[in-house]
């Protein structure tokens, strides 16, 4: 085997604890073979991680990557008004070269931000594959489902290229792309189509990712009919172990209980939850229910950045908030809901620093005016490093980013095609 | 007069319209001289603000700034256990040389990422202005005044102290330095102490800076008697036009409406609400109403930074959630807020580019992965841009930070004597 070592720095263990090592990688197997003292001297390639700490690479495990074109276009609208005025228009007019574009962008925020992994939403999927295959990124990719609003051959046909993504999908880019059936939401696909193509997806043996109790208005229609979107999901045939929705925002006591025997998980958005005024979702009742968590960005429209660490922080400052007790989402507690969270819920591999773990890994630096002094480096991740903080990104035993330089994307061309393609796509759209 | 032209950028100007040109600015007189195409060509000095906004810096108006020393020496809990066990054992440990050490390392972080000018309210207040003066930031400091707990004769002399560090201090540092009367709170400062030194204060011109309905203990002592806080305090004299107040979490109508009417200003501290979880501040019915409104910080230990577009973020975002609506504190609300909005509410200069203004200025690239694409430079201002994207600072017409290296202190001996000084308190304080 080749080796990589990442030597001289501190490292982030499983239990959330920090201790002096070096850890050693297995290029060709992507994978972790030793984590202790003075393990990396020797190995062919070396990543300096003197005063900084290798931590698992960061996994966003709810995005809608290409919308990085439509980063700061609409602000400050409700949910509703800011769909159908601006983000559906402009997605209309979206083609598969725009989803490159955006995807490769969001790509090289993601590298440059310590984020390895990724789940996606959204269409023209093998646009979105092969910017992960040319990243070096991995991610779990779908296509969403909206039935509402289409006849029915339409919303069959959209189902129908789900499934199929799914399956065509599943296990390329070297396994790095895995997939799932995606169904946009409980309520703009229908009982019918879902009955009809969740058999299908459970043939397919891919896991089901959907928006759920994201806003009060979504939950409406069902509590009018005494029921819970949670309920009327599993009675539907979802939540199974591997299955994982977004948001997670207006949860009562029967749906966490729901998650918690099921094993399906959630993954909480807490910075677009604020910036759509969705509301605070139940975190810490999350994690004491049993329920398994993980952290995600949202599409950049809606944040507007794919920080995941500026997201650990949203999310222990929030679940304080909300749960009223400044002792809710401890540190350690946010950062592995970026992790191992992530990782268990969108099924992808990572979210430890450990012998046998797949090399997916971020070099934080903590020699900064802003992460001095060191009296806690886990406090550092949670509350005061952000992604430019960010010295080397790894994944799959692949060096992504060497001292904030990325190596498989060609940053400037990627940020002026995408500049271009964003001003004309707001111009047809408009 | 020597000039400074800041070329090939973008300003943001004072309504919140981003447009092409340069800044010239005087740098004798510190201030903006003009403001428009090419201006800045023949200057004797230029800063490159190509592929960059031009905005006025940053002022946070309201921080502990040698709090630094304790950024993540006790995180997760409640403010009265953070307070008793953890912040003022440490503070009680904290000598004067700590102080100088904490001051020039958050004066560092406060540089590289934008901010030009601060509040303070600590104690040995000459080695914060000391900080400032060798920084090239500006800065209203004052000495903390708590009666509780305290002997007559012992909070005598505290409240003496503020008022005489008030006058001392004032125009120190060649102007750069203005101070404030700043009795900690009105549970934490007696009545009696208050009435016999504020007319001390007013005597000597400063203005009055104190916490206020930061939690709702604090509202409880005042609401069990059927008063509200700052009706006691604009009865006790306080709420004078200059005078402002810290947080302002739990106000009902009637406080708004004193505010509104005498003209004294709130500094909303959104992070540091969130950490401890202290609540939510009504932040769009405050300027609704037409009151002052600032940002800050508050110190490291609660936030746990001392960047201020993260601020600016963390406000638009917490606006939204707690007016329940995504149209609450939008992008220019939350970036004036923390420029005019802080300046006006300090009564420091600064806040807005334009000639006659105080030449206080920080420059952000937008020439990054995730700024990209920019349809609406306000927008990635309050949502996108962090301290980190700070490409110059300068704060009365001097150049403290050129190309992120910043020139009035040395960065490498700041932090290693901070690190140094930081983990001997925390030695001590156990």
């Amino acid at each position: 085997m080749t080796t990589l070592g990442i030597t001289g720095g501190r490292v982030l263990r499983p239990g959330m604890t920090v201790e002096r090592a070096d850890v050693l990688v297995d290029r060709e197997a992507g994978e972790i073979v030793d984590v202790g003292s003075e393990v990396g001297a020797d190995a062919d390639e070396r990543l300096d991680a003197s005063e900084a700490v290798v931590l698992p690479g960061l996994v966003n495990a709810h995005t809608h990557v290409a919308m990085t074109l439509l980063r700061g276009y609409a602000d400050d609208k409700p949910l509703d008004a800011w769909l159908r005025e601006d983000v559906w228009p402009a997605e209309a007019a979206m083609g598969p070269e725009d989803v490159r574009s955006g995807a490769r962008l969001g790509a090289l925020e993601m590298i440059r931000s310590g984020t390895t992994g990724f789940v996606d939403m959204y269409f023209e999927v093998p646009e979105v594959a092969a910017a992960v295959d040319e990243s070096g990124l991995r991610a779990r990719l779908g296509h969403g489902v909206v039935t509402v609003g289409k006849e029915e051959n339409e919303a069959r046909e959209d189902a129908a290229e789900s499934v199929a993504i799914a399956e065509e999908l599943d296990g390329a880019a070297g396994g790095r792309v895995r997939t799932a059936f995606m169904p946009h939401s409980l309520t703009t696909v229908s009982d019918e189509i879902l009955a009809e193509f969740l058999p299908e997806a459970r043939e397919a043996g891919v896991p089901v990712h959907f928006h759920a109790n994201e806003t009060r208005a979504e939950v409406e229609p069902f509590a009018e009919r005494g029921e819970r979107p949670l309920t009327h999901a599993r009675e539907r045939g979802l939540l199974d172990p591997a299955d994982f929705l977004a948001h997670g925002v207006h949860l009562d006591g029967e749906e966490i209980d729901h998650l918690a025997e099921t094993g399906a998980g959630v993954v909480h958005c807490p910075a677009s939850n604020m910036k759509l005024a969705s509301g605070t979702a139940p975190v810490q009742r999350l994690l004491d229910a049993g329920v398994a968590v993980g952290l995600g960005t949202d599409g950049a429209a809606s944040n507007n950045d794919l920080d995941m660490l500026g997201e650990v922080r949203d999310a222990a400052l929030l679940g304080k908030l909300g749960a009223d007790d400044a002792s809710a989402v401890a540190a350690p507690d946010a950062v592995r809901m970026a992790t191992a969270g992530s990782a268990a819920v969108a099924g992808l591999p990572g979210g430890r620093v450990a012998p046998g773990a797949a090399a997916d890994l971020a070099v934080v630096s903590l020699d900064r005016a802003h992460l001095t002094p060191v009296h806690d480096p886990v406090s550092h991740l949670a509350y005061a490093a952000r992604g430019g903080d960010v010295r080397h990104t790894v994944c799959d035993g692949r060096v992504l980013m060497r001292d904030r330089e990325v190596l498989t994307l060609d940053a400037d061309a990627v940020r002026a095609t995408a500049q271009e393609r964003a001003a004309a796509l707001v111009d047809r759209a408009a």
